[in-house]
């Protein structure tokens, strides 16, 4: 009888009752039963984003709406600040330089997260259009303090982009609040549908990079998007089934509310950083950890590729490894989306099957015991 | 007992099992299951698209394929012939004009096929690095002499790239027996699932191209995809449940046989176009009707507009209407994907009924007996 447990940050699991609405038969874009689809999406996007900006809906992946803002925002030699402490961090740098940007990079060790201070120096040193960065950097589990750069960033004529596309619905993001120009985000994560969307909030400031840029651009371009999105339409054929489910998923984060969304989260992060800890484990992020995903250092003794391996293979449990230098190093448990405390339970019992069986000394118990004192209540 | 027959030209209908199939718990996208369903995918394309080369696939509507196009095989100041004679040829030149390609333009007119010649002709005058059309261009339902044009480019420096979004599937289309360098498509076509997938094949001739553009690109750069698929894997995170989706997809069209599917095609096509005739009816493309897709001219006595909406809100059947000057003027009966001998009929009794309603004079039944005639055996 073994069951699968999707623990991985993205794709996260999907509700059931949202699986089968997408397997209904499917309906035309271009009618008035696809708008309503269409008005729910951008509604439920504003709230989960705390935006009154307009979120622009893309059928792609994430990274597809993360060069859409470079594209979008900046001209061939423009200058922009990144933060790199992680994959995704290094994604914006990458995207960048295809796009010859001039990148001045804010160096992070994978696992801290950026001084602030940091942003705020490299802008007075450089004329940077624009500050990219990441709010759950989803290979380190570590959570930039958004509120803080955007307070810096507002100061100044650049524009604030912040990859949200693990952290949204998980972590707190008040777009409006905080000064965020650019909120980037993806569907299999917190939202919990399956890939293919992508979405980008868009504030007036940004709309006046947006008309001045000159990359060339045709699919992503934000003002086709703007366009489309108030008269409640999209400009090419949207992936229908994914953002059926969308609308959907939207409804039962406002059915629940959004500060109860989030304190779900924040409550079963706190729980696996406490059970982490009681096992004797390290976490890679003690300082800025993420509500999304906590990602936990491999104790010297045993190999972390077996950890993930077996997991998986006997145990049906789904955890993340670690990515580029930390292959091996970590493991990753995400509690992100839709999920709730026995999820997290399933999850620290295979842990500790897992440490057990591997030969790591701990007392049997001790993680479960802490993760249930955690969340009782 | 009001049920929905969706005859548009995409969105079509999905085969249930499919649509049951992607209603299954998410996996994830790293791992050998996941591995299975993209070396699937892939081998299923190529049969379809009838090449050996790489097929590349993204998580995008097809306009994003299109735009990879330009953007991987051109640079800056380069120039293109497009044939330009409907809205999706006319998507080509917008594209290249956001690109600043130099559009070197076939104008044809709406419901007429571009002459091979005229193609010739303009390579000559031209430094033309590639020649743009379409398989079918679902606006008009012309199906374009790609056989021929094939033929002409395969002569010169020039790649030939055909968008087969409506096509692919339903018209004969052999990429490689016919030289095309680059094909395009969509997944909510002629591949009988939801839109959010394109792909588009790469010759060897264009990827000589691809290796020499200078347009800036990151999401859509053909070389990840190249990379990844060699590795059976994909660059981003995929839109897994389509891709799933598109390899059950494929296997049925593999279990049909290819011949078998384009055949049904042409059958359904005919039928459509005898039917039309017999009502009295005149087509808007007699000269190269398409197999996916049949634009039928409304009689001048009738409101074209009426048609559709009244087809769609008293039957429950989809027609689609005409797009740009040919609003109000045509509709046009989808015979593409998951389609028989009876959705055909229903079509025709749908036609026959509004026709009847509408007052328009004519032997009822005639249409029901020449598609019966058409259809038999």
């Amino acid at each position: 009888m073994k069951k699968q447990y999707l623990l991985t940050p993205g794709p996260t699991p999907i509700p059931e009752d949202i699986l089968l609405e997408m397997a209904k038969p499917i309906i035309h874009h271009r009618t008035p039963d696809f708008q309503n689809v269409v008005k729910q999406s951008e509604g439920g996007l504003q709230y989960v984003f705390q935006t009154k900006n307009e979120v622009l809906i893309f059928a792609s992946s994430g990274t597809g709406a993360m060069e859409a803002a470079v594209a979008n925002l900046l001209s061939p030699e423009d200058i922009a600040i990144v933060v790199k402490g992680g994959k995704f961090g290094e994604r914006w740098a990458e995207i960048c330089k295809a796009f010859n940007v001039e990148v001045v990079a804010i160096d992070v060790e994978w696992g801290e997260a950026a001084e602030p201070k940091l942003i705020e120096e490299a802008l007075k040193k450089s004329k940077a259009k624009a500050v990219f960065t990441t709010l759950c950097e989803t290979s380190t589990g570590v959570t930039t303090d958004i509120e803080a750069i955007g307070k810096i960033v507002a100061k100044t004529d650049a524009v604030l982009v912040v990859d949200a596309i693990s952290g949204l619905a998980a972590s707190s993001l008040k777009t409006d609040a905080w000064g965020v120009d650019v909120v980037i985000s993806g569907s299999q994560k917190g939202l919990m549908i399956p890939p293919g969307l992508s979405f980008a909030s868009v504030s007036k400031k940004a709309w006046k990079l947006v008309e001045e840029s000159k990359f060339p651009k045709y699919y992503f371009d934000f003002l086709k998007y703007r366009k489309s999105i108030q008269k409640t339409d999209t400009p090419y054929t949207p992936a229908i089934t994914l953002m059926i489910g969308l609308a959907k998923a939207l409804d039962r984060i406002k059915a629940e509310g959004l500060d109860d969304v989030l304190n779900r989260h924040k409550a079963l992060a706190l729980a696996t950083r406490a059970a982490v800890v009681a096992l004797g484990l390290e976490l890679l992020a003690p300082n800025a950890p993420s509500d999304a995903v906590t990602a936990v250092k491999v104790p010297r003794e045993i190999d972390g590729l077996q950890v993930v391996k077996i997991l998986k293979n006997k145990y049906g449990v789904w955890f993340a490894g670690g990515q580029g230098d930390l292959k091996g190093k970590i493991f990753r448990i995400a509690h992100m989306g839709y999920m709730n405390k026995f999820d997290l339970m399933v999850a620290i019992s295979a842990l500790e099957m897992v440490l057990l069986e591997l030969g790591y000394k701990f007392s049997p118990g001790v993680g479960l015991t802490a993760a249930v004192e955690a969340l009782v209540g």
